[in-house]
Order: C-alpha cells, then sequence, then structure tokens
C-alpha cells in the first residue's frame, strides 16, 4: 500500500488519518501472464492502478481480429471506462501480457472517495485530465500521422513499453503491417 | 448566465451564495460563423461552454488537408485539451460553423474554481468522465468499425448535429469519401 500512497500523493498530499482511511477501498490482486482482469460481457467491471506488470487492452471484432485500444504498465489506471463508468456490460478484454500486482477498485468506492475527500476528487480529477488529454494525442495521430511518426511518438512517450512489448502487438496498436514495423525498427 | 447555472446543476445543486461566487469566472462571448476560438500556435488558449450554436476542430496537415476531431454543440465544453491543460501551443482549429454564443474559462479559473469548491471539482470530474468515455468510443470506432457503423452511431449518438453540419464534414469525420457518406444517406 506504500505504492498506492506515493502515487496519490504524487497529485493529493494525505494526512496518515486520511490514507487509513482511503486505503480499504482497494484490494491487492496478483495476476499471472495471460490471466485476464476483464473479458468482453463481464458485469459490473471494475478499475485497477497497476502496480507492475503490462496489459493490453482490446477490442474483439465477429471474425476474432484484435484492436488494441491501449497498452498499460507500472502506476497506469486502467479499465473498460465505457462498462465501467456507465454500468453497462464490458466491451473489451483487458489481459496481462507480464506477471503483475494491481489494486482493484470498484466504481461505489471510487465515488464514495470522491464525494468523502475533496483531495481524492481532485486526485481522479487530475488523473481523468492527464487520461483525457492522452487519449486526444491518440485520435489525432490514429487520424492524421504516419506509421513512422506513430511509431517515433510511441517510442518517445513510452519508452518502457516499447522495450517490453512484443513487435507484433505494437505494430497492432499502430495500425501498420509487421514488415513496415521491422522496416522502421532497423531504420532507427 | 442562468444556463450556466442550469448546466453545472445538472450535475452539482448550488446555492445562490455559491453561484455568485462561481459566474465571474466565465466570459460572454458572441462567435460569428466562420470565426475561429482557437487557431494552430494560439498562446494560452481557453476552453469554452457551448450556449448555443456548432463548433468544428480540426487539425491541419502540411499540406492543408482538414483532419476533424469532433464536432461540438449546444452544452458542450470545447477547447484544444493538450494545449489547455499542458500550457502548450494550440496544435488545433476551433471554427464556428453557426453563429454562437459561448461562455469561456481560463486554466487559472478552472483550478481556482475546483480548489476552492469541491462541488465544482465534482462538476469538472464527471464531465471529464463522460468526455473520456466518448473518446474511448471515438477510438474503437476508428480502429474497429466499417463506415457504415460509424454513419449509423454518429446518428444515434448526435441526431442534432446530423441534421445541422454538412455532409462534406461529416463525411471527414467519419473517414469516409463523399459518395460512401451519400450512398449510407440513401440507404437510410
Amino acid at each position: 500500500m506504500d505504492k498506492l500512497r506515493q502515487h496519490i500523493e504524487e497529485l493529493s498530499p494525505l494526512t496518515d488519518a486520511e490514507f487509513d482511511l482511503i486505503k480499504p477501498y482497494f484490494t491487492y490482486r496478483r495476476i499471472k501472464k495471460h490471466q485476464y482482469l476483464t473479458q468482453e460481457g463481464d458485469q459490473s467491471v471494475a478499475e485497477y492502478l497497476i502496480l507492475s506488470g503490462v496489459f493490453r487492452m482490446f477490442h474483439l471484432d465477429a471474425d476474432g481480429k484484435e484492436y488494441i485500444v491501449q497498452f498499460a504498465g507500472e502506476n497506469w489506471w486502467v479499465a473498460d471506462y465505457q462498462a465501467y463508468f456507465k454500468g453497462k456490460l464490458a466491451t473489451l478484454h483487458i489481459t496481462c501480457m507480464e506477471d503483475a500486482e494491481v489494486l482493484c477498485l470498484n466504481l461505489n468506492g471510487r465515488e464514495k472517495l470522491a464525494t468523502e475527500f475533496h483531495k481524492m476528487e481532485h486526485f481522479f480529477r487530475m488523473k481523468l485530465t492527464n487520461g483525457y488529454v492522452a487519449l486526444h494525442r491518440r485520435i489525432l495521430s490514429l487520424l492524421s500521422s504516419t506509421p513512422q511518426q506513430r511509431y517515433e511518438e510511441f517510442g518517445q512517450l513510452y519508452p518502457q513499453l516499447m522495450q517490453k512489448i512484443p513487435k507484433k502487438y505494437i505494430a497492432e496498436y499502430l495500425g501498420v503491417s509487421r514488415e513496415t514495423l521491422s522496416r522502421l525498427y532497423s531504420n532507427k
């Protein structure tokens, strides 16, 4: 739980008493490689703070083709947010790519934390702000960048993920063929 | 300012005294069709609550090709959020497609409101939550939907915008040719 406190305090410093009230809302879980946090059709999905490990969130179409929405590494929050915030069935899969530890938070807990602690409402707002900006950037990149630009941007933004994630998934995420990606790697 | 109060109170009911303290942070502006709220390269961009009218936010590439990130109508908030939240130069254009009225909020004001009023921090968090979910949906749609699906989804989500916005911009937003869009309209 030390990591949780450190993570929250990057945005909202807490007293010991406050943290003692906050931490019971989070549940610790170990996740093995290939295990799923969320699968399409799941009810009442949760949100996860990743303490270690790497995850991949994707949509499977009717033909079994995978579309990667995002990767998530240490200190990232991940959820099928459409399902989470709107109380709907999951439409995405979240799978573990490297043995991981996470803290799990359900929506009820999140809303209670935000209501009872202005500091936590602030923390969640700032996290959403950063997430919103990242999604904006991804949309713009999907609309207008070349594969070369998308590859370079990904490498700049997420150097650690670039090392850890197999190339075939990076190619899928960037929307380029493996051949194109190999060419980009070798031109580096 | 009645509209502002009504808009905030959909998520956070306020007392008269609170609203009197909140409203000075917002500046009213009338915007004519074809006028810009934000242009690429602008410094210290603001965020706008649209009271009436329709806007289009887009990126122009080096060849002058336009990539539409989003449309925004009545009661929507719009900004080049990457520039706004990160204090960077604008990389997007926001232009008025129909005479409009907006309320303008700068980042300093927004942060003060959130700090001084837990209710406003809640309001902004919930707005960001909805925006985050909408961007998630758009990414998934860009990655995996057919033009037909994107067209139908847009019509379901934003029936009013569908009526108001010229087809050529809807085609651009959906990433389809005008011919494809005309076929989709006539198949309706």
